[in-house]
């Protein structure tokens, strides 16, 4: 059965895979599954039809037959659990790979999110200036933890995984800031994960999306 | 073979059962499992034998055998998928489990951060006051929309799962700022939770370590 996900219309990165959707196209791709893509403005996720599927009425969601799940890192571990190729075999290490599908949203995106945060949505608050170098300092020194943990590596745990798809994915909105390329191991793991064809695909699906929009538009 | 999870041996709460290592400790508790508790000062975190262990330099961490993991998401969820008590069996109903877990860490443990961070952390910055409206504004929005899915049903989604331990864990954080008190639905929700027989000796576990470490100290 092919699942459904949600992406936004009109993606406010403007087609530059930022959008939590891009994680799920990505996964589906390097697992080789089709998916089925249903589009949504603003509006429409913050509607009850949306919200039954997604309680904070976002995106992305998956739906399966019967089954209906939200937030990326659980659908991206659900993809994982359920088609080869993104979780080791070994028990010890698929659980240590699960370790980084959390560490990147729980550790990793959370500062790059507040540094959007004060960079954009309250970029013309009062504080906003003042506030920006004590979150970009936070974000240097989370990001310079994991690069000593990275190391010389090509992924953080052996061979390529579900934990390495949401740390780059992850990792990849904090380049437009210029901070990524403040930490040379992690430029270069992120675009290791930009080169796999599966990203490319991914990235090219969702671009097409955005192009599409704006024709339109 | 027993597991160790590390925790502050003096926890900035005060024992008041918010810091991390609880969810795990209330995981454990909940398949009953015993466990050892190894405890770090702030120091000792940010020493390198720590830092193999937690890249981040932060507790709590489980070590059992030759698996050592990290992230207290990924270590319920450990917890959870070896152990019977914390997942539903079918397979869907699994998976929506799982995703309440993401849901906890991801989108509403942020909210309750940044209330923390502007209140305490930044709470000596020119800027705090005047940012605090809008970080609680956020998240009153946030539990507001948790209240709405979670209706009057006891749990999240059928019975209680690692993903609702997850969720009371995360906004056990909002009740001191007294804003979790404005969501009754999400009260008494969060008070069922900490009802529970396994909670309990979870929390009376980390209060005699502050305890003893204050009485030491």
């Amino acid at each position: 059965m092919t699942a459904t996900i949600t992406a936004f219309v009109s993606s406010p990165d403007r087609g530059r895979g930022l959008a939590r959707d891009m994680r799920v196209r990505w996964a589906l791709e390097e697992v080789g599954q089709p998916y089925n893509v249903r589009l949504l403005s603003f509006k429409a996720m913050k509607e009850p039809a949306h919200l039954a599927l997604h309680p904070f009425g976002a995106i992305p969601t998956y739906e399966e037959g019967d089954l209906a799940l939200f937030e990326s890192g659980a659908i991206v571990f659900h993809i994982a659990e359920r088609h080869a190729g993104l979780l080791p075999h070994d028990a010890n290490a698929r659980a240590r790979a699960i370790t980084w599908i959390f560490a990147a949203i729980n550790s990793v995106e959370p500062p790059i999110w507040d540094l959007s945060l004060t960079r954009i949505i309250e970029g013309n608050e009062s504080w906003s200036k003042q506030r920006l170098p004590l979150v970009e300092e936070r974000l240097r020194k989370r990001l310079g933890e994991l690069s000593t943990r990275l190391g010389d590596a090509d992924w953080l745990d052996g061979g390529f995984s579900a934990g390495d798809l949401m740390m780059v994915a992850v990792l990849l909105r904090a380049k437009p800031s210029g901070i990524l390329n403040e930490f040379p191991k992690l430029s270069a793991y992120v675009a290791r994960g930009e080169a796999r064809p599966a990203y490319q695909r991914a990235f090219a699906a969702q671009l097409a999306v955005f192009t599409a929009s704006s024709a339109n538009g």
